[in-house]
């Protein structure tokens, strides 16, 4: 997306052919900067620390991470130990495992001398095919919008959103994001209300950022705001992201997803969420008794990062010393309340039977799970 | 309640018989501190500044506020004179209104020698009357924790709560917290889950803090992770205050509320109101449609304000430069989500039947709304 009118990814090759460029989104929302990632060190440090973040961007750092180190050594052995050294920066993120599985698979075949160009050629592949599966999304959601758009009577279209399902979670145009892109580049009149997405904030930091550089009409606010809003007319549509969507179309997501579910089913607000296809875990059925709920740190809860008037990076505490925490990353929201699921194959009912017809080739078989 | 094992009001009269003492809620939960208030200037900054808030301390500040005044010179024109010093401090507070009326009513016809005395009586009435009421609201709503905790066989209850409708806000007890504190009083095991409450946290602050001071076992959360918790009975009952209740039932409250109000619907989970009877506005029948929602200054949303490493008191912001914000103060809870209505004379059914029940002689006529 635009930065100021300048046309980025998160991740890209740089001028010399070779290197491999990110934006730094450990300094957002209060500075915009680049990093050059030279070798495998620098692409692990860039995971770790979280300088990328959101599990399509991980994958592709990742597979950049592969091409960076058969550069430096193409060998079997440096190709394993690389493997480890990235897998071990975030050992639960699924995509990570996922592009270094891909990465190792296609290179072992391949004679050493031409793995780097090889590595190459497939880190830019995965990285297209995200940005491909998010234009999809992107193509089959903006009907919703423009649906809701043309029911006003061609008037603005409000829609909320919760956490950074966004650009910035992918390699180009997010995921949740992807329609309200489609819709504004369009020039549909799209606006966002964007949940801040306590506690660690990925609303008003990443996601308005975004939404702010690239020209989207937004507002942030607090998460408990989004059911006054519904009750009063000024939501026209709910979308949202999902980390792990189940066969039967439960949908986990940030926490407070949920909250936002039940207001827009109580007042008739269409409820969307958009997930690539690789996000749906087929071997589920019941996302609330099923999917077990990361519990995080505490400091999350109790500390705030931001910028002070002096212009510095401060992080101050919130909650009375001695008083406990609990900090609850995800909760899972029930089929029943959502209004559909946006995929890039086109838009389906959120039911095993509505998935199994846009993925029929994926749906396990009885007894395989 | 205590504080570390010390009884406190939030405000009483000093040893010396005359100055009035607050608790400096500006400083919690970082700091607690006193500050003795000599004149009336001294009550209309307490009030101002938000050193004292929560609609029935505000009230019982004000009307201590006019007995500094008589002290300093008892005749009419300074009576108005100190009313509408303190009215101006918080002109929309109507606790703020009703005190000072109260006041001045009762003192106007009293000879102005006698005004001083008369007027530091009425004010201690005026605190002790909210301290009964709450009393009254602690000794009805522990019914519902002990029932619970029958239920269970005796054990520990859960209880979430949204915002400080505690002891801060009051004189003494609390309203939504009375029945919490009375349960903890009496021995039996409960513990609150206090939500945060952004965006000015006046759970995280002030409920976490006095709950914690007092003893009692709680937990802070981000507003968005009490709907898991109530998926996953970890949530017993709900108890909410309010600001402004419809002589329908309907409950107008911190934003937010109305989101926990249907995750506990959605899970069976009883949500029940505190209040006392004043607050209830027998003009008003349909909370959503007739109750103005206050928009407040975006910094609240924008900037967060906590203690730093160095134990600074500092303020970063944690939106991005440009984007908008919107702030709204409150939201209406619907009736048909309301269990029930914790008043000084019983619990109450949601609705205008079960209100009028309790309050027979505040019902207005037909018509004369």
């Amino acid at each position: 997306m635009n930065v100021d009118g300048t046309p980025f990814r998160t991740i890209w090759r740089s001028d010399d052919g070779w290197s491999v460029e990110i934006i730094d989104q450990t300094k957002l929302p209060h500075a915009f900067e680049t990093l050059r990632l030279c070798d495998v060190g620098d692409a692990a440090r860039a995971i770790r620390e979280m300088e990328v973040r959101g599990a399509p961007l991980i994958g592709a750092t990742a597979a950049y991470g592969v091409a960076l180190a058969m550069r430096e050594d193409a060998s079997d052995t440096h190709l394993q130990t690389c493997y480890e050294t990235l897998l071990a920066t975030r050992p639960t993120a699924v995509n990570l495992r996922w592009a270094l599985d891909n990465m190792r698979a296609y290179l072992l075949p391949i004679a050493a001398p031409d793995r780097e160009a090889a590595a190459y050629a497939r880190a830019v592949e995965i990285n297209d095919e995200d940005v491909e599966i998010n234009r999809g999304i992107g193509k089959h959601g903006v009907e919703i919008i423009r649906a809701l758009s043309e029911a006003k009577g061609g008037g603005r279209v409000n829609i909320l959103t919760h956490c950074n399902a966004g650009w910035l979670a992918t390699v180009d145009r997010g995921t949740a994001t992807s329609p309200i892109y489609e819709a504004h580049d369009r020039g549909m009149d799209v606006h966002v209300w964007v949940d801040e997405t306590r506690p660690r904030n990925q609303g008003a930091s990443l996601t308005a950022w975004e939404l702010g550089r690239h020209g989207v009409p937004h507002t942030v606010i607090v998460d408990n705001a989004g059911g006054h809003l519904m009750q009063h007319g000024q939501v026209d549509v709910c979308i949202t992201g999902t980390d792990r969507t189940t066969g039967t179309g439960d949908v986990c997501n940030k926490i407070g997803t949920y909250l936002k579910a039940l207001a827009a089913h109580d007042n008739g607000v269409p409820f969307y969420v958009a997930l690539p296809s690789p996000t749906i875990d087929w071997t589920l059925s019941d996302g609330v008794a099923e999917i077990p709920i990361e519990q995080r740190d505490g400091v999350e809860v109790s500390e705030m990062t931001g910028r002070t008037n002096g212009g510095n990076i401060e992080t101050v505490r919130i909650v009375p010393d001695g008083s406990p925490v609990a900090n609850y990353a995800f909760d899972v929201t029930p089929r029943r309340l959502v209004t559909g699921l946006i995929t890039e194959r086109g838009v389906a009912p959120a039911s095993a039977d509505g998935l199994a017809a846009l993925f029929p080739e994926r749906v396990l078989k009885k007894g395989s799970a």
